[in-house]
């Protein structure tokens, strides 16, 4: 078969400073899935889009061509709205799992397909899977059952789903070329627009535990992503949240599990619970219920009862002990003051390397791994008083940790001025 | 062994604008040379360097790795003085031919390692091909000793010199990543270096014809490549010549190769001979001899004694008849008036077409395939009159030819603005 068209040519008009029209680009995908256009080829390309960016239609294109290039799945015949959440990735973020139960509390469909951590960010299939007997895998069959029965379920998402992100995102991972937005955006929106979904509410996230440390980065990359979704028929809002301290006081899997728990039973950080009622505000908005009272179901245990559903209906058991660590070494505070600083991405790579994150994909993770913080920024501590707690299964673990964390917290006279943590919100 | 650095972080550093620290640089190219360093990070990076430059001092130290890739000679035992020119390649370009023994004839001895021809501009050494007996390939020995003998050498590069500039070639060619210019004054110049003459002369030429279509463009590129050979304790000087109409009135091969010896009869078009007197005087003056006469040794018989004796020296027969083509095709004036637009890079398509280049590397050539112009920019024609005559092995050749040249010259009733050849001189 002939190509109708060359990569060279593409990858000059792009890295020209010019738009490359529809049909050259869905080839430039579909050639590259198919292994015709090269590697080199693709990340000189995806060079050529991040240091001189993709038009609104570009960017619509591209991840269109991605979808195309895999299944597409459909709720069509569900009989319910659907309405689904996609975090940037943070540290202690374990947003998702009191989420979509309490979304699907107002029968509200929450098809929730997701990943495991890499780096210092955990992932959501990893904290779930502390929970013994929970299985992640679930077949499409499985996967609509659930959530007709249901409503809620977090589930790993195929391979079937835009494969050509899945190349391109490893091949941008050794290339230098992650931090394109044009990428990212197509990235995230191609695998969740393939899902399904109507409905999207994105957790755009800044500061230092985020992907995207620059809060006008951020705000770029959530506009993007808004367009790109309201483009593509899906419903799309997002919140601009500050990742520069962790969420809630547990960072780690098991630990994460539990405070979720608390939360679903109405109670839990108050930071945590504030995040999961406005993002589910915006999911029930999106799903044409904008008067639901989401805080209700946590206090009066709707939410809990969609959770252990769902939790049991992948063979968890929502009642059974959650792994704890074998060895724990508890940090106090050097002075009397208030906490004044605790730095996301530290205590992010400090519990990855406490063993609850993995360096590659194919690493194990450590469930019962993690960090108990005792104080949060503003909180006001005595000499002495537990500032947090490192948990691992090996106590040889904890001299790196601590060394990570060095100069990571701060304890000061006064209380630093309050941040809010949810920054904006952006709509079409 | 571990590596000392990441290719990660060295394509970031030149994305995001910053120099490279010369360890880091030399680092990957030596890894991309040993194949640690991955095609698509190499492509990257250099999509990275096209759109965001390299300082004076990253392209010497990138020159220096690539020439540290490979082997590096050596005429230091030969008891001559060095001289050596480099064209970035153009339409009708034989000038080397006559270039080489006119300056051997002053005692200076050129090096010249040259290469095949690749689209529309020509190779010397396919060319010299088209003279029975000769032979491009001369082992190292061979080279010296007719250095020593006879002075002048026009043989194939070794696969020795600059290997990572060979494997750099070829994937920029793949990767659109061909135009940036420190990485074709890098490439042209670590071979350069790498050969080992003490003075170099560049003919980097603009115009239709020319690689760097833009006056502009080759400027900066003949800047780069002066400053790069001084760093390198290679005298170097450029002269900036117009390619937008052919050099002289033969492009092809044999019909180049006649074209030469006439200039080395003392006579010849007189634009061939303008640029390879311009350039001997160059070559000569870096060489020690400002005063010498390169015209004297055309028109004395001096240069083309020692173009026999270069031929003679690698098997070729200088009295040999030179191969004629099969079949002709002329093409007449349609009218009275003056040429007033012949146009290079067109003339080079259509002898390409005709058999005289060739698409890929492992192609044949046909040495008696091309075009002889009978007119040039400022000549008056009448009607009727041959404008040029087309030479091919088969006749099918001629329509795609005839096609191409659609357009590519013009007949007007005033003669055009002359322009000067060679348009400027750079020195360091």
């Amino acid at each position: 078969m002939t190509e109708p068209f060359d990569a060279v040519d593409v990858i000059r008009a792009k890295r020209d400073g010019g738009e490359v029209p529809e049909a050259a680009l869905r080839w430039m995908i579909d050639a590259y899935t198919r292994g015709y256009v090269a590697d080199a080829q693709m990340s000189a390309f995806a060079m050529a889009v991040l240091l001189r960016g993709m038009t609104r239609e570009e960017i619509r294109v591209m991840t269109d061509a991605m979808i195309a290039s895999g299944e597409r799945m459909s709720f069509a015949g569900l009989g319910k709205r659907t309405a689904d959440k996609h975090s940037t990735g943070g540290v202690g973020d374990k947003i998702t799992l009191p989420l979509a139960p309490l979304v699907a509390a107002f029968g509200v469909a929450v098809p929730q397909l997701s990943g495991r951590g890499l780096g210092h960010t955990g992932g959501t299939l990893d904290k779930l899977e502390s929970i013994p007997g929970w299985r992640a895998a679930l077949s499409n069959d499985e996967l609509m059952a659930q959530l007709r029965d249901v409503g809620a379920v977090i589930c790993a998402a195929g391979a079937g789903l835009a494969p050509a992100d899945k190349k391109l995102y490893a091949l941008r991972d050794v290339t230098g070329t992650v931090e394109a937005i044009p990428l990212i955006a197509s990235s995230i929106m191609s695998k969740k627009i393939a899902e399904g979904t109507e409905a999207l509410v994105l957790d755009v996230k800044f500061g230092s535990g985020a992907f995207m440390k620059d809060p006008a980065a951020a705000r770029e990359l959530a506009r993007t992503m808004v367009a790109l979704g309201e483009d593509s028929g899906v419903r799309t809002t997002a919140l601009l949240t500050d990742m520069s301290t962790p969420l809630g006081l547990a960072i780690g899997n098991a630990n994460e599990v539990r405070e979720s728990v608390e939360v679903l039973a109405g109670g839990g950080p108050a930071d945590v619970v504030e995040l999961t009622v406005a993002l589910a505000r915006e999911m029930l908005a999106l799903a044409g219920l904008p008067d639901a009272d989401p805080a209700a179901a946590l206090a009066d245990g709707r939410a809990m009862d969609a959770w252990r559903a769902m939790i049991a209906a992948q063979g968890g058991d929502p009642d059974a002990a959650l792994p704890a660590p074998r060895e724990t070494h508890t940090v106090t505070a050097a002075r009397d003051g208030v906490v004044s600083r605790l730095d996301a991405y530290t205590f992010g790579v400090a519990a990855w390397r406490l063993g609850a994150g993995r360096a590659r994909a194919e690493d194990p993770v450590v469930h019962a791994a993690g960090i108990d913080l005792h104080a949060k920024p503003g909180d006001r501590v005595a000499a002495g008083q537990p500032l947090f707690t490192l948990g691992a299964d090996d106590a040889s673990r904890f001299a790196r940790a601590i060394e990570a964390l060095e100069g990571a917290y701060e304890i000061a006279a006064e209380a630093p001025e309050p941040r809010p943590l949810i920054a904006e919100r952006i709509a079409a």
